[in-house]
């Protein structure tokens, strides 16, 4: 695996998950792959689940790390061919990424969407040259419009708590007090239609995703009837699509903070969410701090979902 | 041992001192027992010895090491319950210190007093949600009211250092331009009376520490008669801590910097600080620069205390 | 090896530029010398190649690494004797170097010039202040006035591409929005001329270099007629160093970018600047996009340079 942006990178989801739960049992087994491999690890964006799980899943497979903190306001990168660079930007990216690619073996790269121009956010402009220009296995740790180590490590989640072969999982928009990328609820759409699990996503009219990811998944505008039977409830904030109101909070409806009365609409539903979470806007202290809510082995999950990942990467060196 | 706060938490201090000094001499044999565990250090405050020291500490012992700088101004933590989070905090202690705890096998916080509110401080709230959510072993790299990988380090000087079997420690108030919390001198009060210390303390009226760590140790606030006999002399400014001057500076009273007359009373005593120091308002450069003092050794020794401590911590591991 | 901060740290640099090449070929059979050794980077200011590429090589020796960051912002060190330390500057470099010093093997620093004042810069105060005090072998990360870590991956470049055996290198001047140090094109002569090789420097009147570092190189204020037969072109720009107009720009003439036409006057030359390079004030999209921009392969060297110094220095320690 070269590239990991989308769930189709991972190939068969079904054997990447069962190569997921096999690293899980025994995630020091594989240092010989990661001896002398040297893990860069570059944020456009802060970071603290994804820094640290990601970490440690390369120090898990024997690898070195190197973490590379671009503060936007003092070290800005020039993406415009033909620019007479006599302005605020010293470097442009056609040196840095060969240049970071010299210096390592993977390169994980996490940069937000900016939600000011939609087409500019879907392009992945800075992931893809990355891609095209270090050289280099490069992985997403979160790029403009998807998250895919954490959709992984909720695939894995769920393999482990279902409690029956066809689980129903809910992806429900809920409010928030700034507005959030896409990325999390593509990724997760994305994983979902993948793996052929029974996704029904819920949000009130004008949320609608990108259909690419959404795909046959059906949206229900009233969250109470989206919630009956489910077994799993995975909330999640999002921004607007549309063109017209790209970026955008169109309602902070509180009414969709998810509490324990729709919680018991479900079929005994697993509460999810990639955190950080707001609690009481998102979701009600009751129940996050319930037994439904598996938020923290959720994101226990993230190391294996980045090991994973990892593992398939320093494979392709092996050839 | 689970946790490292208070100098009770090492057990017999005089074992614990046999342990360091055995370590210091072959610091790198025990590198078996740290083989595929991480240490996450989180800092909400700077730090330049505590930062190398302790990660050079669990290098030695064959550990990998991952860093956390909480920039408060950026990424805070909401610690109230019930709170409906909808200001400037995005994630609640209750999630992030157990996700923490999911990506590592020891951690070590540091969470300096605020020095606004006395009860606040000696809660050591930040320092007891680590310890009671993240399900790991928790040390204090300076917590609001202790700091006793210092103070630990600074027994191992003395015993180093002592010239006979029951040295006089003087532990004297020094003036300083800025209000500084008490965790070094409560620390350092609390070590030495663990381990029956003849232990002095030296201040002007109304600088009096917290009881709890100064127990039976007598208090002078005369400083010449303080230094007269004296082996050591630790010197360190702190605040006030009595409830209506809480964090106040109540004087700068520059009587009490440390010359060479003053070490002149003493038996001949070592100089010893923390560091950093200001010179000249704490000490004179004369002093600080004479064979007196050893406020390098001591900073050297740091590395030795915290590597004791993590060796404890990872030996019960094994069991 | 105790200290790297010019080109004759480095002795005989035919010698060193076979061990570079040696250890370019297989540079992780080294991992014994860094066992238990650990490197201590400390950045005054910020890096992107130096940083990675450094701690690339440390790794490739099986050293351990760490990593300061001093922002001047909150950090800032006395470097006065005799202060009286009651302002903004709460440590004094004679305490912080040698407490450095305690918790590592080797140390790297960066320190940049300020370009206030030439004899502070030219003093090379804080590098000779971690030589002095650190107790630890010291090589430079780029300083005030040299950057030989550097200097070293061009001559390792020059030697892999140079198609005679007395190649023609000049050394150019060229525009840059911003005042630069003169520290690249001082140690590039300095290499250069230690290293026997046909040096011309060419710069508008007024530009002028330290000649300490020129030495018996020709300086051509025509740029077309330096370029004749050149065999690599370096570019760099630099501001001035005589002693009227330290550290100041004398003009931004915009003749002076390298484009293809001037590349054409050369024998057919390679294209070197140390990065990060500002397009089309410095150099054309043209030429450092052609075949004969080597910039990517020269920052590539940057490992095998850092490489080199920390063997050579580690190799003192089996003695």
């Amino acid at each position: 695996m070269n590239t990991f942006i989308n769930a189709k990178d991972l190939g068969n989801l079904n054997v990447a998950l069962k190569e997921a739960l096999r690293i899980k049992k025994d995630r020091f087994s594989y240092k010989d792959l990661g001896r002398d491999k040297t893990l860069l690890m570059v944020f456009f964006n802060s970071s603290l689940r994804t820094r640290l799980s990601t970490q440690k899943a390369a120090m898990n497979l024997g690898m070195n790390t190197m973490i590379l903190d671009i503060n936007a306001g003092t070290w800005k990168l020039e993406t415009e061919r033909g620019v007479v660079m006599d302005a605020d930007k010293p470097e442009h990216i056609l040196e840095a990424i060969p240049v970071m690619g010299c210096y390592c073996d993977i390169i994980g790269v996490r940069s937000f969407a900016k939600l000011e121009n939609k087409s500019d956010d879907y392009s992945e402009n800075i992931l893809k040259q990355f891609v095209q220009y270090s050289g280099k296995p490069v992985f997403s740790m979160e790029g403009a419009t998807t998250h895919p180590l954490q959709s992984f490590a909720d695939l894995i989640t769920i393999e482990e708590f279902k409690t029956n072969s066809c689980p129903k999982v809910v992806l429900s928009w809920v409010p928030h007090p700034k507005s959030l990328p896409q990325a999390v609820p593509n990724s997760f759409a994305d994983f979902m239609n993948e793996a052929n699990i029974n996704l029904v996503i819920t949000h009130p009219e004008g949320y609608e995703l990108d259909p690419k990811f959404v795909r046959k998944a059906p949206v229900e505008y009233d969250q109470m009837k989206a919630f009956r039977g489910a077994d799993f409830v995975y909330a999640k904030n999002w921004s607007a699509f549309k063109d017209a109101y790209y970026g955008q909070i169109l309602s902070e409806d509180h009414s969709w903070t998810i509490d324990i009365a729709k919680m018991n609409l479900t079929n005994n539903a697993k509460f999810m969410h990639c955190l950080p979470v707001r609690r009481n806007i998102v979701v009600t202290d009751e129940v996050i701090e319930s037994s439904r809510s598996i938020v923290i082995q959720e994101a226990a999950n993230r190391e294996i979902s980045s090991q994973t990942i990892l593992k398939r990467m320093l494979e392709t060196f092996k050839t």
